[in-house]
């Protein structure tokens, strides 16, 4: 398939330039409030070694949520399987910020990539060190999977985040009220928020995914993760990564992907491709208009999806 | 891969013999209190044509739930995609029977495979008719996919589903009462309660699957449904398919599959395989506890995961 | 205070004619949607033996959700406090058609005053009858409270509550899989949809009620329940009387009170009134909205309250 | 009645004695975990002026959310009934520290009397100064209504909320994600902790519940508050003062009553007593055993109920 990719991304960057109905920006911190939703940037990075970049693929952006996705995979690393007595593995049903589980599941938050469930992952990185430590480790992480030194946090959305940040630390205190953070909690959010400020661009990005695509392998040699951890990812973020659009996404893209609140989306065709779209315009649920809108123009055009034979 | 599955088959069928907590079967009504635990069968179809066969695997069974999967297929011939226009397509992170959803969301049932869903579906597939013609309609529909004119109702569990599904005519009174129920409850839940009581083994389910496995196309020649969607009915197994762990089965096995509360199991490697297990025995989320963990193996022994790069 | 209350009732009245805020009426059934707005009628019997009445208080309407206080102090004759393992005592902070805590409290119902609630005292007064035979009982025991033999059920009504409830037939079904209906369910909703279409107009309802101000004796001689229980009964009506709005009235006028969906409130200030107000249409909680202003200016005239020294 | 109260309260002390069945003492904070259940005290101010002590009602214990009381009627006096934009009436239907209603409900608390609306009421209470000084206020408050200047905060035990007291904290932050906490919550929680741990004799608690019996006046002379909104505490205190157990003890006991977690309860008869009852161990419901029961028991000694006719 050597070059096919380019045209497609082509054809998507030209549609979505069209498209009028480009979502609403996040607004609770002016770091994100003050970005247009004229933006739009696709990179693709295949298993063949192809690269195709279309549109604002090289402007970074708040990678948000998405930055639960690497979170996950470190916090797997230094405790292995145990992460999974303190939180869960179901889609919540409920909004991304939700507290009600919290109540009636005793501070186990579903899964990792809610809220709740990614502060818990950020108090397991934190081991015992200080937020700037366990930060500085992520950082190095996803500049590693991405073979890219320049990746950095946004300080000025880090303090934004810190600002504003009213409901998380609710989450981190209530779980806390359940055992189920074990460090002080402007510690633990501290770290949740620096993470949620990480910049990458498009193509940072999708190379920063390539071990999912790649059963757990880094391209460049050696092993990220298992072959079964790097699957069990993968099937995250199909069942829990676009928040409570999760099953909705499923069905009409059929490709693993996690969603950030700047407006990203990270995507993960097993085996084939490592993606990533940014539109900052959010749809009704959180996650990009224009990125899954992309992302479904692409799984149109190339057949990509878990779910279909490929034969 | 030709030969190759049958020693797998055999392996898993030899390991489930062991198992001594098996589960207990569902006791609501006396035709499925009184199988016994002791039963574990597992069927095969590949793409490939191969078939392989263990255990019970020709004893017949009610499929419950699982005829769901044939309902929708049918309802969407039906009427398409406005189907979704009275049925979600999102995980319910509430139990399969729950109503508690139905009041804040207005009597839309979060997905097709929870009942109040499956009797949404019921209801379409009624168009008009009286429940036996709706009912012989999908059994010739079944009958079609799987390539066997023998498959029945069993009357007995449809008679014990009639006198205790108190809460399923609770649900489709409440849905009917939001206007989301067309007909009057008592031919709906008569449609509902005897598609539930369909009796299939697991060569027959395995053989009804196929289409699921190969694109929408039916192995003699001819389209059942579209690619798209029998790729979007997959999606839905693996996000919505085993209740409230689905979550977790995508995670541990990575599959799309449909349970049902006899036991069975039909699940689908797009591409690769159609497979049904059977073991009348439950975990505590209501899904067959052999069944399950014979899909691990499965999926563990020949590495088949929607979410692996097979490279 | 002989004669004081009548001056009280023409100024009351007085000034509902000029409120232009009037509620909208229940739509649900024909026989409640065509009823005007322009309705206000009172009616007061005090311990000393006086009657107040005013505006329309001899036009007869549909008690519906009042007829659950006498049902129940009909189902205490009959049971006891073993009622009270069937159904609880606490508001419910719901609406009062909710299914919601039905689920999570393994379909006990939080009061006998929700329809849920109601539904199970139905259940008990049909204790083995058909519904012809329980309705007829609760209207001879409704007569003798208010020495009134021409109360009788409004057929078309009770058609109308039939044909429309779903809802109802929906709890009743729900609670009937928990095993807290004992009775068919459509037997147990006639009579529920038959007590609901009970008409009376406001003097007769305040005759009915004298019982409760009179700590349960009947004003002709002889005691209607002890007076614990009337204690007990009047305690319900102020904190689940009137719907999720209960709180907010017991703040505001402090009068225990039993509202109606047919835009009635019966009021009991013990040992001093029992008070019926009538105006069909109701506010956003479902209570009549110039019956709970007319109550409300009514407390603040006479000082009339449950929570004062009345020194 | 003058002189008869004492030999109820002196049968009320002898009957609790001999109860084995004493309930849990509250264990969160090693000051309330190591009170013994031994204790019950019981003091009764009537409003003809007599004074009934029994058992240990000079020992003082921590108040705990009977405070809530006094820091509602002081927010009153701050803000009148603005309050009510910020806090409603209902009873909560909930655990008296369950965050769920504040999800649906935006923020805003069913009543002033479940943490989450004392929390409120603490911002308002704390009006821009520093928490000493608003602790300082509602102390000073309290010796005014109880003619006691010995009425202190138990350090320990504030210490030992607030080390412990992360759902508050969560409460806090999150009503401050709804903009219904003005000031840090540190402040704000720092309030409530140290109100919580107001320390009170039941002679000192029953002296300061006067007010409530007297429709508002100070037995010294001069007005606490209005009539109208002496009544409208004692209604909240009837719906909403015994956590979701409220409207069992309205049914059971028939007095508006507020309890704490440190076993105490105080309970206004309007126009005839206000009570004071403490025995540190809890019931299910986390209210006073030994103190419900010996209020029920009160009740039905002196037939004192605001349902009863009082002839």
């Amino acid at each position: 398939m050597a070059g096919a990719i380019q045209p497609i991304v082509d054809q998507i960057v030209a549609a979505m330039a069209t498209e009028t109905e480009r979502g609403a920006v996040a607004t609770y911190i002016p770091g994100l409030a003050r970005v247009s939703t004229d933006h739009f940037g696709m990179a693709i990075v295949t298993a063949d070694g192809e690269t195709a970049l279309g549109g604002d693929a090289e402007i970074p952006f708040s990678i948000q949520s998405i930055s639960k996705v690497f979170a996950l995979t470190m916090a797997l690393g230094k405790v292995g399987d145990q992460l999974w007595n303190r939180v869960g593995r179901e889609p919540s049903g409920n909004a991304f910020n939700s507290i009600v589980q919290l109540e009636a599941e005793q501070g186990i938050p579903r899964n990792p990539f809610i809220n709740a469930g990614a502060i818990v992952v950020a108090d397991v990185n934190l081991s015992g060190h200080m937020p700037r430590e366990a930060i500085g480790e992520l950082i190095r992480f996803i500049r590693f999977l991405a073979d890219d030194e320049t990746i950095i946090v946004d300080d000025a959305i880090a303090r934004g985040e810190q600002e504003t940040g009213f409901r998380n630390i609710a989450l981190a205190n209530y779980m806390r009220a359940f055992g189920n953070i074990h460090h002080p909690v402007e510690l633990v959010t501290g770290v949740y928020f620096h993470q949620c400020a990480i910049a990458m661009n498009c193509l940072q990005l999708a190379h920063a995914g390539r071990f999912l695509m790649l059963d757990g392998q880094h391209p460049g040699g050696g092993r990220v993760v298992s072959a079964r951890r790097a699957r069990r990812i993968n099937a995250l973020m199909l069942t829990c990564g676009q928040y409570d659009a999760s099953g909705d996404f499923a069905f009409r893209v059929g490709i693993p992907a996690k969603s950030g609140v700047g407006g990203g989306i990270l995507a993960i065709v097993p085996g084939i491709a490592s993606i990533a779209v940014w539109s900052p315009g959010l749809n009704g649920a959180g996650n990009s208009r224009l990125g899954s809108l992309a992302l479904e123009r692409l799984a149109q055009a190339t057949g990509w999806s878990v779910f279909s034979a490929r034969a």
